[in-house]
């Protein structure tokens, strides 16, 4: 029997080279899990995008990175991506994005599915898909089933790591997460460093966004109250990207490591993404099982 | 030329009779805000309509309760409400919810207006409805043109007098928000707080929620932490209901209030809805205004 | 257990009073027929249901007309009529047409059937509906299950009394239906009358419609061709009002009676709405059983 | 400023090599209209496509075809088509099909292009498209603007030559469409030729369908009561693909040919499609430039 299901990763993609063995480890996780079924990557970011095709058909951009894996230089968006995998006869998918909270990102690509899954056909035999099942962010996505709380906590424990580590170095451990003005997801950041410090009592975990709230100033403050003097400095982000070489710990001013180095806090900057980590790939992983096994899916 | 816009207003709805002056006052001032055009309540919650309408069936509550107004013992639902003004030949609505966030209720009730705005007729002049428009919670929802922030920073100005009224108390001010384990509203909360101590940096404000993060937890640590004795303890909720009597103030042992005292707090509990302080009335009378204005209407 | 399926019956509706018979007689046979399940009617021509909503207050027309019974007085729309009764908690309608071609009056009722079908909360508990089933037509609709020409062959059958009456007047048989100018419905109208032909060759039954295609004009020129001289001329419509008594056998000279006597034809009107005959009446009532078993349910 | 409109041509495709004209006419006349406008092919049958993608990938049949153009060899459907135009920038495309009655090929389509257009992110510069005009059949397609009656007045209008090729042989002119059973198509059709009756009255003009009414039956009684004995059979089909070359000029003995001859009629058979017949190429271009228009838009 031919295979029909596919699996879309729907990242927002980066234009930094070194950055993106983030999103092919998950990738690789992915396909690790479930040999039988094609895994596609999409970006969702058109800049980003653009900037690949453009690289794409630049001889020496080729000549001078001849390891970018082909499927990055060809990269499309989540449309195109799920649209062809449809017209080579991919009728059940699973679109997983790597978003870390259901924001501007996520509501869009869910707005991506719900129109395709919207389409009906006469014959139910001529449906472009079966059925697309969309997988929900890091930490969650207004599920009855999956609720924030557990996905919440299963990222702290996931990140036993991150809080050895500041340990290790005596130091409090500070994220910082992206954020957005338009939707709450400053609640999730804070449960999430709420979670951390009740897991691991022993090393104080902040977070704070480069949008929105809360802020790198209710970190200070908090630092401030607790006495802190040494923090990690680590990007609550999927890839370590444009954010966490400049907004995080670039040589600017303005960037949190600068700020809190004038606060008279020592820094010690972490630029790993969380795709790296393999404990956040793989609850990516089950976020796919999970949706495919919520749509009555099984996937190999 | 005839009225043909009216408005809705969406409440989850009280059982408690002493509880329905919060919502008849939000009524209120819509009303005196838009005389020239209709106002209909609509209760949300099926399981409270269910009561008013046996209540409104048994001659003996009606006669032990005389003052209770036709429209709350005949109440209805948001859809039956929207249809008998359809019916009646208003096809130009706002509905206005009286939610705090936007969560559960929220969704829901946007998904009504969603299907009822997705009704198309062949011809225009036969659509049952021009435009439905829907205002936004009082913190907010999702909105390009009136974010969480601005609208969080304009609630915080509305309830200076809770501010006033907990420093002449000397105490700390404790709001206990609703909370929902499914949307993430914790950071609205938790922004909401922020910003009440940044406005009123002498009185010490917290939020806590009865469902989901934050919860009183997180309240009692700071209050540990900042050595705070004495709280003036608040319903952040639009009425003063069952949430309010029970969880907040009541007897039982673990009410807020009771476990605060076993803490060593001093508790000045002040059941007031939200609905009952005109300057939160203001503010759905202008998420009302905005809703239309975005809309394209103009109320009278 | 309580009763919670409902039947909405969406009729165009009449202002003629002697034309309601039709109507209610379609009524009486689905009350027979489910005798457990409430049925309501809904009128969906706004015209209609205000000149019906002018009279209710009207004392002077009340007492002149004491017959005509509250539900047409009251009538709603159908998105009021659903609405209510989903606020009473009937979660479980079937919408129940008694147009007789699937055209604009159709697609504009399973537009709101489709919107209101739309609705998703959160929790499955809090939907206001379970579902809302349309039934088709009296010619049938878009259905894989029951094709039009089986609904015509069974329409035809059950006309055979029209039929037996042209033939015992040595007549043709002529139907007026309705038409309409932006869905091609006149296939239907003509399907149908080629079956008659086939099921009863002794008569020579046509039809045409007031607006579009087919028009009296085909009409004509066929008794022409065939030499017919005699015609029985009947509404092909569910009530006998305005249109039977104008349009068809109006004393107007452009009415077909006029047109026709003009040709030299004799012509026998039979002002009988398709309604008023149970074995039209029947069919509506297999509709709503088919369109209730089609979505799982069984009516009582 | 860079063109981000396109054009996607809809066809139900064909395997037929020789009948491939037809389709690749209604494309020159489309990118003679719109030179500056991309415009891509898609077929909407995938047992079609898939034929053409296992020629696609067989040398030997590449070498005996060298001029099958690539993008006949390379077809995807309307999804994939339209997806990897918005992939490359084009947010603005009208998708015109060659059908010739709105019936489920159109259906299916529609709702391809309603769930893609459902799409709404947060931001509207992120729409993926900002709008999909759909043009309408050859016959129309439920428009307030453009009637069927107009519609099938132009098509008549635009087969004046083959009225004449049926004069020239004192001939009735018989087509063959297509029909279904699932839409009520047959009026469009019998409308058709009474229009052609009506325009060219010294021709008789007479239709029947593949699939349901009106049916050959129809015909060959109209033939028989007007006593014609020579025949110009025609598809009314876009291309002249398997249904003109089996069921309609077939060798077998239940072809149409077949029939009539049996009938002692004599058949003059034309095996062109309609898109080979600039006049009606030109009618999908008039579509096209009217869907634009109606969707305010201006092609180039």
């Amino acid at each position: 029997m031919q295979q029909t299901q596919a699996i879309v990763l729907a990242m927002f993609g980066t234009t930094v080279e070194a950055a993106l063995g983030a999103l092919l480890a998950i990738r690789d996780a992915v396909r690790q899990a479930f040999p039988q079924t094609p895994v596609r990557l999409a970006f969702t970011s058109n800049q980003i995008r653009r900037i690949w095709n453009r690289r794409a058909a630049d001889p020496a951009y080729l000549a001078a990175h001849p390891d970018i894996p082909a499927e990055i230089l060809q990269v499309q968006g989540p449309l195109a991506a799920i649209a062809n995998l449809q017209d080579r006869g991919y009728d059940t998918l699973i679109v997983q994005p790597t978003h870390i909270v259901p924001a501007e990102e996520f509501h869009d690509l869910r707005s991506y599915v719900n129109g395709l899954n919207s389409i009906r056909t006469l014959k139910p035999r001529w449906q472009p898909f079966k059925t697309i099942a969309l997988g929900r962010p890091l930490l969650g996505a207004y599920s009855l089933k999956h609720t924030y709380a557990d996905d919440i906590l299963i990222v702290a424990r996931a990140l036993a790591e991150d809080a050895a580590l500041a340990r290790r170095h005596d130091a409090a451990l500070v994220y910082m997460g992206h954020g957005n003005h338009y939707f709450p997801s400053g609640g999730l950041y804070l449960e999430f460093a709420a979670r951390m410090r009740q897991l691991y009592p022993d090393v104080r975990t902040l977070i704070g966004t480069v949008e929105g709230f809360p802020s790198l100033e209710e970190i200070r403050e908090d630092l401030h109250l607790h006495g802190l003097r040494r923090v990690l400095l680590k990007p609550f982000l999927v890839v370590a990207g444009d954010h966490a070489r400049n907004d995080l710990a670039g040589p600017e001013e303005d960037s949190w490591q600068s700020i809190l180095i004038r606060d008279g806090v020592e820094v010690i900057p972490v630029l790993t993404g969380l795709g790296e980590q393999p404990a956040i790939a793989g609850i990516f992983v089950n976020h796919i099982a999970e949706a495919a096994a919520d749509a009555g899916l099984k996937l190999s």
